[in-house]
């Protein structure tokens, strides 16, 4: 599919969600005041709309956009959307394709309903853990994406958005194999290890004859540009940032798998195992499952030596490494969710949404990846381990801003790398884990020359 | 059906709004202290519940039930409702009717909402005009009442709660009519005038083989237990007041039919007119009929007469009285439907939300039909119309109250009739408009003597 | 609902079964020649399309449009029907009602099917029991009315079509508690005690939320146009005779409940009592309830004593009288089908079709009540009692002909009165039995003076 | 997916179409006997069943699985099917795919039909052109496949079953780009080019929400052994034998796309090419394209070549080559089925079925490959082009009898390759096709060494 440089306008009908706005809504997503939601309304558009596109260059799609806009119109059947050079790739001989006509509705919907019903408003009490927690419920409540009467069946996929052909296949293979088994896919959006897995299940279910399956995609403002949801998504979700954007994985999902992938997979990796170390969380059962094709077997050896070397075997207790076999992947993940389902049920807890699961405040107080804040990082074993968990991830979420996000490319752009610094014991195997996901192109999509925007500062 | 009094024990889900609620909005709904729900749950639920009892006296229905309770529970597939002693009217075998069950679930759907967002929040300001509007199109679309991509089609159907069989059959005449032609009806619950051209419309539903045909029903906690919802209505709105339950008729029905009824139906009147006489809203259509059986011609004669005499020709010339014609009062309906829809179509208004309609504060600010005010209302021509008319609504309003309501039965016990004052020239003929509904059965439902609850002070 | 004096011209789709025909197809419903449908075709269309008239004489209904004319014609999306001078009640605002589409679509469909796979076809016997049972099969399973995957719950609705309005209340009633408890309800088309049933069910349906509830009519070409099906049917099925639309009831139906009527409701109680005496039929659950209000439990009586008199305590003892209790009704009819799926499920029988039920030729063989038929008919009680039971359901088949069929009226006015011949013992009681239909104004519809079309000779 | 050793026995429930069978029908389906259709149902089932199976060789899948019974069982719910030893690739986790539940249904629906409606009845005369296309359509109506209301979408799609990776990723990308252009997809089953246009157009399907997407494959039964049906197809018809196979192809299918491919695809051009030269046919529009990746142009011209060789010129105006650009291919079948649906409406032809297609007899009786037929097809140019089609047709039809059906293999087996008689001047160039086929590996699936099964006996 190549994107023409031709961009296209149009009116066209958000599809789904949310159709129905104040004129107060109305106004405030028009306005380019420190409150109004314009330019967010914009990007996250431009990326929806960019689903074509072959970059993850945020930065670079907002530039080479530059006169793309978008404006609310209030009519007579609900709100509509004028689109002016809009990315061609979005359409079908003149016409959107309605997946993306519902993820510019949900898009809609999230901005309208963050920004009135969370961020100005003084119901939640964002500074708190469960002022938190109350928030991204509401936000996947309002999202339509909590359903009471349906069983656990949510597993969230993670794993590289630039990753191999091969790779890419058994991601395929594996989506496929939980598909016939029932289960629906969750990810982050965008391309390779967060669109293979829905591709198997769609064509699974298709064979099961399911016509409600759900393909659900979590992103945030930040990635959405990089990582734009591909058109099978049938519910896409956009929480404020990154932070709540892995709550709402580990809230909703009902156990995870992880595919090979980069910094964005490691920042995953640590977010969820400093979670479930937790000793609260002992009790849980929460499928993990890293897994890949006969080729991967030396990275996730790499990772789970990491793992054992920073987070210590506890962690390394909480996940099962398959090698290679996508039949056990689904047969294990059908054998851990009905364990969840089981939990859930004896404990009177919800499906929808696991209220259960311990989150401490450093897993959910947002992180500016400056690079200030990159270069304090407290990096060291003589820490609490969940504590160390919470800044490792740190590491790795700035290295994906640095990579793809605007802000951080920008930022890199100025001032150059970002400075990491840490107890010797650590960078030595961070940084030679660095350097693998660089040789095996797993910084950037393939085609252009990785230049690092970190540097480890060993001492 | 007769209401046995044995009641029933029970667990049952809510179905279809509103089955996931967050842990704090739970603990709110079990709550009784002030800003707990508890109490307005209890009451709405018991008067969903007692939708086959043959009583318009809330007092009483409250009193007889006294051992019904109700509790929220958290379960693994979202919220459950325990309850006790529940009427066993709403229940066939021991199993709850399924329309109830919704009903329910809008009750707990609206609480949650109106306590929750508009209420105990600072987003809306109710003291004003704008702000009350507002917050009327917010409960509206949380409880999906507003559908974009729908054509004009709500035909309010307003008439009293106590009419004879040959009225009640005329109404279901009308509404069988109206279903026919593929219009939907919106009434404010309750049997009579609000039942009949619900069941006509449904039989046309199923004749046409319109399966999606929609029976709306906007209610207010101090009305609903005296008008329960009959089991058709398939969507139930609990507005907070009466002031907001008419705002939310005139903003979103398309038309209004009005069959013969008592002091309500007087008051719906006396407030539809009221605005429509405002100025700004002088070019808008409004198809407004008035019809009834053959015998009900002299009951429209005087109505028109009392509203020639009080707001003049001018309120006289936006209805038309139509007697003894079903099919042409739904041919009627029809084309002034259409001239809404191609009057929203010119002016890139909704269909949704009639927000153009001008309602000033008078008739949006709720009004506590207390002794004293009910005694220093304003009654005279000396006035603007729409002022008299305000105040009129407002004598129609209290009477309702002390007729049927629990806190207006109450109030008339201890402290006798309300005294209505007012110039002579309007006293009198209100004075006899107020007989004939109580000659004609109007005030109550048959069975009881009926003892006025206010006296006309005449100058 | 006036039934104006002109027809309307149009072109209608008919809607739901059989939009696809063949050419060869299309050509024999145009064909007036011998193997040609045409007067069938026209006979029952205008049937359908007369529903909203007031009127059970066929013969009348022939000559008031005696310009009526309907054409098939092959259109690029299917088949459509080009009507002349079609009655004015079947549409709204020269809109044809849908759910009478959907009828002409039916008639269209078994017109086709019977004609072309039934009659000229030599694949079925239709002089052999086990083909003419096998026929009546592929009717029905043609309609789309065997369902496989649904559990029993259809209840066959017999009584008069010239009811009282008490009685009339009382059949709503009893539909009402029927539906209520998920019951779907099958009658012969037309008004009265075929009407009441479905209306009622079809509001419960509404409360209970069941929008896929049955309404099944089963007629056939001779009577359709006396008892035209109304708009509520949403299954219609045209049997070729009276004979397989009274097997066709037997062997879709889990239980039947009987509604006072005349002749023809007489005639289905001989035929049910008359099957169900077969020895091999006594061990099948069969639920057979006589119900009626308190007003009727003298009609329920006299028929009582007559099948006591006639077929004896074997047969009394098939059926339960019920008085004036709809909600005991629908709980033994609950009941009685309940045990109706165990009998078939420990005998692997399918649900949807009555294969064990034995039905012996005399019920199954077309009776033409020639006059010489009627007059040489065996009524004593010297024979077996189902022979007697086959004899007297055919008395009241010829009156029921003579009454209200088109080509039994002609008759009639050509030869005078049936004479009915039989043993004193039967003939009393008989000609007291009919004296009481005609008295109750049970054998037409009010209106008109009914003018006896039999004559009991007394020996 | 591997095809494990072990079978599994089960009793499962088809899907959809067909779980209302008579008495009579299941036992006919029982029965062995001339009549009895037990081999063909074993034939077919096992075909459907055997989906994951990597051979396209019917005799070694009939040997492999000599274990495998199918037995009709009647039940309370309708028919199931007890299965022993059936091939463990229809299953996950021991519950059968659902899709390929539907095919057993569908293959139960069609061989019920064909026997009793078609073959062992009078009705249609099956030597007579119009008999045989008559005897087509009620076939293809009973499957459901003709629906009226509905716009031409139908692309057939022919192609290999055994082609290269790059070729089955352009026929993916190819019904990728019809499935967003909302175009459906017709093929006759298999691998390969019938598979890949489904997967594409499924997942376009997909992005576009449309969840009633059609996926059609038509089959027979000698044929569906080699080629079964890929779970995805959602309408499955088994028509009696190839020539009627290929008449449903092109009366149903609104547009035909060919990919490339070998004996098979060969024999679908000049069957199709041989009725487009028939004069009456003419006028009609009927868009044909042949396509693939740019590494098949030279395929394609070798085809043309042949076509203009021995069907001339007006052949070769019949279709479009386009080469490498999978949306172009889309964008002309789109405007191509537009001109059709022109046609149509202005003929008021029916969308769903083309009755005008004018097909002479030579291409419509069943042709027996034996050797004896094969010796002595007329393969000459002194007659008429389209008896020279129907011929070359015959003998691309005997090649892939011997090359995957169960009969033609044994024959081969016994009697060595067929011997293929004809002129000079077109032996030769057949010669070199067919040597080409066999190096580019398009007569079997990889894997197996390929000898062929006829030698060109060149004078």
């Amino acid at each position: 599919m190549t994107n023409t440089n031709l961009g296209i306008d149009t009116v066209v009908s958000p599809e789904g969600s949310l159709e129905v706005l104040s004129q107060s809504e109305v106004n405030r997503l028009k306005s380019t005041s420190e409150n109004g939601q314009y330019e967010l309304l914009r990007g996250c558009a431009l990326a929806v709309l960019n689903c074509g596109s072959h970059t993850d260059d945020s930065k670079a799609i907002l530039e080479q956009n530059r006169n793309f806009d978008i404006e609310v119109l209030q009519q007579d059947r609900g709100v509509k959307l004028k689109l002016t050079q809009a990315p061609a790739s979005a359409f079908v001989e003149g016409q959107m394709i309605r997946g993306i006509r519902e993820h510019l509705s949900s898009v809609l919907r999230d901005i309208v309903y963050v920004s009135n019903e969370i961020e100005h408003n003084d119901r939640f009490d964002l500074q708190d853990s469960e002022g938190i927690t109350n928030a991204i419920f509401h936000i996947l409540r309002n999202s339509g994406t909590l359903r009471a009467n349906e069983k656990p069946s949510i597993v969230v996929c993670w794993g590289g958005h630039s990753i191999s052909r091969e790779e890419y296949n058994y991601t395929k293979e594996a989506g496929h194999e939980m598909g016939l088994r029932r289960l629906n896919i969750c990810t982050g959006c965008g391309p390779g290890a967060m669109k293979g897995p829905m591709k198997g299940a769609n064509l699974a279910h298709a064979k099961q004859r399911i016509l409600d399956g759900r393909y659900l995609g979590i992103s945030e403002p930040g990635i959405i540009a990089a990582e734009s949801p591909n058109p099978i998504v049938n519910e896409l979700v956009i929480m404020p940032d990154i932070e709540k954007r892995l709550e709402a994985f580990v809230r909703t999902g009902h156990g995870i798998v992880v595919f090979p992938g980069g910094a964005g997979t490691a920042e995953e990796i640590l977010y969820l195992l400093g979670i479930l170390l937790n000793p609260q969380n002992d009790d849980q059962p929460f499928p993990v499952i890293f897994t890949g094709p006969a080729s991967s077997a030396e990275y996730w050896q790499q990772l789970d030596q990491f793992i054992g070397l920073t987070l210590g075997a506890k962690a390394q207790k909480r996940y099962r490494i398959i090698i290679d076999d996508p039949k056990q992947v689904a047969r294990e993940m059908t054998a851990g969710i009905q364990r969840v389902e089981e939990f859930r049920r004896a404990n009177h807890d919800s499906f929808y949404f696991n209220w259960r699961l311990k989150i401490s405040p450093e897993f959910q107080q947002p992180f500016d990846p400056s690079h200030e804040n990159m270069a304090t990082l407290d990096i060291n074993l003589n820490q609490e381990t969940h504590k160390l968990a919470a800044n490792l991830r740190r590491v790795f979420s700035g290295i994906v801003a640095g990579n793809v996000k605007a802000t951080g490319i920008t930022a890199i752009e100025q001032l150059g790398p970002f400075q990491i610094n840490g107890a010797k014991e650590i960078m030595q195997p961070l940084d030679s884990l660095l350097q693998s996901f660089v040789q095996q192109q797993r910084m950037k999509l393939p085609g252009s020359k990785y230049n690092p925007c970190y540097e480890i500062a060993q001492q």
